[in-house]
C-alpha cells in the first residue's frame, strides 16, 4: 500500500495511526502542501490520484486509490479485522464512532488549513483566527472528555477508532497552542498513547517528510 | 426507536432517510434549535441526553442514547442491515463513504448554524457569510461531482449512504441559494430521489416539527 501523507496532516496522522495499529507495511509517499506553486496537492498528477486535492489518500496493493480518511479507516478495519479498531458491540461501536465523530466533523473541519486561509480572506486577523481554533478545539474536547470511558484507551484497554482521532486532535491542540488542561480523562489517553509504538511512530515528528 | 430531530437540520435530514430507507419506525421528538431561551437542545433535559447539545440523537428500543449522525447511520447499518446501505464490495464502500466523509466532514460543518453564528460573532456581515457559504458547498459538490456514477443513484441503482448525504446537502445549498447548476450527475441524483417515497418522506417540508 501506498499512503499519500503530510506529515502534518491531521487526517493522514490518524490513517497512519490506524495502520501501524494493525501492523500493516506501507510506502510512505509525501505531498508537501506548502511547496513553491500552492503545494503539491494542487499539481496535475496529485489531482488526478485525488480530484479534492487533499490528504491521505491510500493506493491499495490492487491499484485503487481511497480518499477521506474516515472512509479510508474504516475500510482498513473491514479489510484487515485484526487488531480491531471498534468493539463487537454495537452500541459500544457507535459510541467510538460518536468521538470519531465529534473530531472528524465539528472540530477538525474547522482549523483546517484551507479554512483558516479563507478566514484570512475575509479580512480575519490573526488573533480572530486563534480565538476560532480555541473556540472549536475547547468545546469539542469538552465534549468529548464527557464521552469517553474513566480508564484505559478512550473505551477500554486497547486503543481504538477514537483514540485514533483523539490523539491527532491533540496535536493540533497544542500546535495552535490551545489549553488541554480541565479534560483528566483525555490527558490519561494522552499520556497511554505516548507510550505506545503505534502512536510514537506515527507521530509527526517521525516521518520521513518531517522537516529536519 | 425515538428520534430526537430538527426539521431543518440536514444531519438529523439523512438519519430520517436512512431509517425510512430501511423500512424502519420510530417516533419523532422535535428539538426546536430556535426556540427562545436559546434552543431545547441547549436546554438542561436535552444536554443530559446529549452533552454535545446538537441533533440528531437516537434512543434505541433498549434505551441507549446514539448521537452524530455519521455514528447513528452505521449502526443502523449494522443492526437492520436490509435493505444495505453500503455495497457488499469493500472499494465501492470505501467511495460511498468517501462522497459521505466529503459531506459530512468538508461542507455541512461549515456551514451549521453554530459556526455561522461564530462568524457573525468575529463581525462578518451576512454578505461575507453568504461568500462563505457557497465557497464551501460550490467547492465541495464539484468534488462529488467527479467521485459519484454515470447512472442511477450516486453508486448504483438503489440509494445508499452517499445519497442518504447528498440530498440534504443539495436541501441546504437551495435553502442558502448555492447554485446548483454545472453537476450534472448530481442533477440525476436530486431527480431520481425526488421520486422516491423514503426521500420524499425525510424531507424537511414533511416533518411534524415543520412551521406550517
Amino acid at each position: 500500500m501506498e499512503l499519500f501523507t503530510y506529515y502534518r496532516s491531521t487526517s493522514s496522522y490518524r490513517v497512519r495511526i490506524a495502520l501501524a495499529l494493525k501492523g500493516l507495511d506501507y510506502q510512505s509517499v509525501a505531498v508537501n502542501l506548502i511547496a513553491a506553486g500552492g503545494g503539491e496537492h494542487r499539481q496535475p498528477h496529485y489531482l488526478k490520484l485525488n480530484p479534492q486535492g487533499r490528504v491521505p489518500a491510500l493506493r491499495t496493493d490492487d491499484g485503487d486509490v481511497l480518499t477521506q480518511s474516515p472512509a479510508i479507516i474504516e475500510y482498513l478495519e473491514e479489510r484487515y479485522p485484526q487488531p480491531p479498531l471498534l468493539s463487537d458491540n454495537l452500541i459500544t461501536r457507535a459510541h467510538e464512532r460518536g468521538v470519531a465523530s465529534v473530531i472528524g466533523c465539528d472540530i477538525h473541519p474547522l482549523h483546517n488549513v484551507s479554512v483558516l486561509n479563507q478566514l484570512r480572506a475575509l479580512g480575519q486577523g490573526e488573533a480572530h483566527v486563534t480565538q476560532w481554533i480555541g473556540h472549536w478545539i475547547s468545546s469539542g474536547l469538552a465534549t468529548i472528555e464527557q464521552l469517553i470511558g474513566d480508564s484505559g484507551f478512550c473505551f477500554g484497554p486497547q486503543p481504538g477508532l477514537a483514540d485514533v482521532y483523539l490523539i491527532p486532535q491533540l496535536y493540533a491542540a497544542e500546535r495552535f497552542s490551545v489549553s488541554l488542561a480541565g479534560y483528566p480523562r483525555i490527558a490519561r489517553v494522552a499520556q497511554l498513547a505516548a507510550q505506545h509504538p503505534a502512536f510514537i511512530n506515527a507521530h509527526p515528528s517521525r516521518q520521513p517528510d518531517t522537516p529536519a
